[in-house]
């Protein structure tokens, strides 16, 4: 940590503040700048108790942090890039990997079209919300266990792997015993809880990032899962939320690079919800395939004008077998298979 | 919903528009503009499927929302304030409550030193938390049990009711047998099962506002637990993300008029969440009075330097009293008690 | 500057850093941590040539100022509160000031009816807009210099100072000529020709925020007036941009004591376009009020529903007259006149 | 306009609003809903006066646009793509255009060097700053004319075209007696005095997104040169100011297919100011080429750690000739030259 003091301090003033590092275990160096003197305090910022509360001494202009504090899921505990197994493929290798279906499962016939559409268009997971967190009360709240049934069955018919959103720490033993990834949901990534009951399933985790989270509150957590012994994670970058009406969210696709260089783990991108709009969806496929994702997350719905959620940014089977064959030039020019 | 066609339709692309329209249950109504042709589909907007997803279908430029979504929290629904009790307050009257305590509960002597100042200085309602959701899992996450414990014991001592955060639906019957409040805090406050879960209990539940949540989804978050037949709801605002760093997070100050306009519940305001600094508390909480606040939520400990958690926001039990007096004079300018 | 290097560096890398260092005109000082090796470079940050590119070197993980980048509006600068001087009267003393009228000046009528009315309500400044800064180029852009004249007679006829916006460098002269206090509106806020242009007027300046400024960057607008000679500077909040829709802005109150203790010049609240609806405008008038606001700054029309522009936030005479009687115990429990 | 009632009015309240309606030129439309009342306003709401105001009646809910505000730059004005011609090149077109080189121009050396490494490496136009914004008065704000010749001796050089940021009304004649394109920078986007005189040059302009610019008022801001009769304009995404800190800006790529959708002039995009960061600019440049932008502006430097501006940002030459081959195959993939 490194402790900025305020100008003009008596030596009293001084010795206090280097006492209090001293005690909460820090080792204290000063230096003694033009306008400002600076304590670079040393030690495990992971493991020693915090000094940020120093912010709050009379005496103190301002406390930094140096040290990352994330462990497991940084790129400096792991160099190469790790792979996540699901079935029979590897998420992050050199395959670009598409996983596609409906918004929420609806019946079975809705889910096996669009099952059957999806897998023929190249993709290899299917996706399909059983539990939905929807913004209020009165919308459709998923199909629950039935929803999970005709994933299932889905499965068996395409040979598909599926993936499906976990939002309630009840639904933990119920939702991994059908379900090849667990799907952590924008309104659930800072739900430590939930996040450590799904990571002790030792199932693939796919956790999509916050609304207003940092890259860093991410990363940490994502650490969570890995600290609960869990190494199968996948982030899902899914748009931010800014001042910007036209999309329903900002899709950060820096987040692409970034997670790169700060992490070994893969990074998926969620188009559909980061446009929020069926139109924009292929142009933004195109640009994370381009900037290096490894997978993608695409609603397809036979027919988005019915859905009974989010139909806006679901695209139909035609636009989606079109996109996957426009994607193709972009995931060679990445080098992907 | 008020549907906006694109300009330069076919009869038949049109005609395609209103047969979608009347099929999901509404009756459309046709104005033509001058530079554009609008349908306003008569329905009620909370009940029938929703229209949204028309706003995909090549021929619709705009889809627009006309009725608001929530109901049982709504100043439609209940035109007089309510308030909710808590053991002999009532919040939400015309007494101004304040809530104070520490950010964690660490020790029965932090606990009880802080309780018996926050109380002598006017609080009514003793505020610690026993569970902690925190950003990184090598942070202090909570006393468990043994922090409700105390919390109890403060509560016996002191004669202050209590209130504490509910993080995982495993713990909601635990923290229900001790709290007088469940707070549901901002990382939780779109996680719909853990608010049922809370609901049922009948406990009065104070919702903070998430970090990227809309008034609107807020409102939404509310209607959760009214619909769920527990009409004790206050809400919280402490604070929303956006570009500013000098702060953590930026007050939204006029959450109050609003809340007050839109619903008839009260609401709290936290400054401590809403600085993250300590030096900016005692401003923000005249604000807050000034404004109509119903109730304060400041985190108060012995030593802030030495808290375990979040000491940078904490004020001291001294600073508490001088705000306390401070407060005064705007109290009574505001009309409360 | 705090300099922190990657893990595992060689001792040539680490020595191409410090020779930088040196070369920039700074003194290393290198601390060796845990985790991360970590240079202090000594030297005044605001004169020499910044560090900030070494951010971009391979050895480098990140770079930190420590100091100030602002100086003459810095409250280290001048201890005590400074005051503005406008014809008669001090901004930034014992008294609150408060500075109404319409967005746009219409005709003689609407402005001095306007002006009347909110000098009897005790208003001490007259606000209008002649250059009206438009989203659109097919609004109303204002009445230009014949605007400036009806505001320069509504002072004869009222006694009031007046307020004006100068949007171009072409107009300096001309609105100098008429107006007491130059306003640089938010969209100009980082116009930096314009404003030390304004500057060398001489004339007191108002300078807003802008949409997506940070405080920091605020204060350093604000150095562009007092390095170009002009001490009469005012800060104006007027909200900032965030993800919120159901009020236009956020206006972030916090600000007020922000700047109190960052700087020592006076700040004044525009709580209309903070709010962009009149219906909370008296709310947020308690709220800056109760914490230390030196002016407020209030759109106020005839007939709102009339206006040429921004109606919807525009308050009329009598909500204005209200408004300034429902101030009367807040401005009295803040200590002000 | 669609203007929405609020529930339960009277008769007479009704009618004053459809009386205002029609006093302002309108044709109401009276539509009674199950929840609401809601009135179609016809009339063109680009040249009528706005009823925008009408939100402030009591009688009103909600006032909503229904038509889009902008004209020239619209889409639906012009349906081809438009090309802007630039000396002998055209952007727009098929051939993706790449605008590279300095922050600042800071000597000949610095800019023929760097002008002589991006032509080889493929650019078609130098960038570089003569006037510089900057955001403290203390750094250093560009060479000024003595910039603007050095940059037309590197066009005389090495046959580049050139491109140079205007940042005063003052400089207007000098800028485009030197310059190809004139750039207005971020915190000018909505300058719109600068934006008519840069217009009235004739000159290609690229309009910068400010950094809390909707989309929509950066097209209504493009509107202000198309309707000073320049048509020759370029819209430049540079990134938007949101909560995240890692990258310096957001970079919202799904402006390109936006843009792309709503209007028919070119889109640029600047990653170098869209993430702040240099080890990010080769991803987004990919990402940029496969979402379709028609040209790139980069920032190069032959040593970026020297920069008297923004070094940490800045390529160097070898890292501008790797990023140009690694273009290459999604330039193709894109089917662009």
């Amino acid at each position: 940590m490194i402790v900025v003091l305020k100008p003009g301090l008596s030596k009293k003033d001084e010795s206090a503040v280097l006492k209090e590092i001293r005690r909460l275990g820090y080792r204290p160096h000063v230096i003694r700048g033009v306008a400002r003197t600076v304590i670079g305090a040393i030690g495990d910022e992971r493991t020693h108790q915090s000094l940020e509360a120093l912010g709050n001494w009379p005496q103190v202009e301002q406390v930094m942090p140096v040290q990352k504090r994330y462990k497991f899921v940084s790129r400096e505990a792991h160099r190469a890039d790790s792979t996540v197994p699901v079935r029979e493929h590897l998420i992050g290798g050199k395959k670009l990997h598409v996983m596609a279906g409906p918004c929420s499962v609806e019946d079975e016939r809705q889910l096996l079209t669009t099952a059957e559409a999806v897998r023929q268009a190249g993709a290899t997971i299917l996706r399909g919300g059983a539990f939905k967190p929807r913004t209020s009360p009165y919308e459709f709240q998923g199909l629950g266990e039935k929803g999970l049934k005709l994933l299932a069955k889905a499965r068996r018919v395409t040979g598909l792997a599926i993936i499906t959103e976990l939002l309630a720490e009840a639904h933990v033993e119920l939702v991994a015993e059908y379900t090849d990834i667990i799907q952590i949901g924008t309104r659930n990534a800072q739900n430590f809880q939930l996040l450590i009951a799904a990571a002790k399933t030792g199932k693939p985790i796919l956790l999509k990032r916050g609304l207003a989270m940092k890259i860093e509150e991410w990363l940490l957590a994502g650490e969570y899962v890995l600290a609960n012994e869990n190494p199968h994670l996948m982030f899902c970058e899914r748009g931010i939320r800014t001042f910007e009406t036209y999309t329903r969210n900002t899709l950060d696709l820096a987040a692409i690079p970034i997670i790169k260089q700060e992490s070994h783990l893969p990074i998926v991108i969620d188009p559909s919800q980061g446009a929020g709009r069926a139109d924009l969806v292929i142009a933004m496929c195109k640009g994370a395939v381009a900037m290096g994702a490894d997978a993608l997350l695409i609603e397809v719905h036979p027919n988005p004008a019915e859905a009974w959620s989010d139909g806006v940014q679901q695209v139909s089977l035609d636009q989606f077998a079109r996109l996957m064959q426009e994607l193709r030039p972009f995931i060679a020019a990445a080098g992907r298979e």
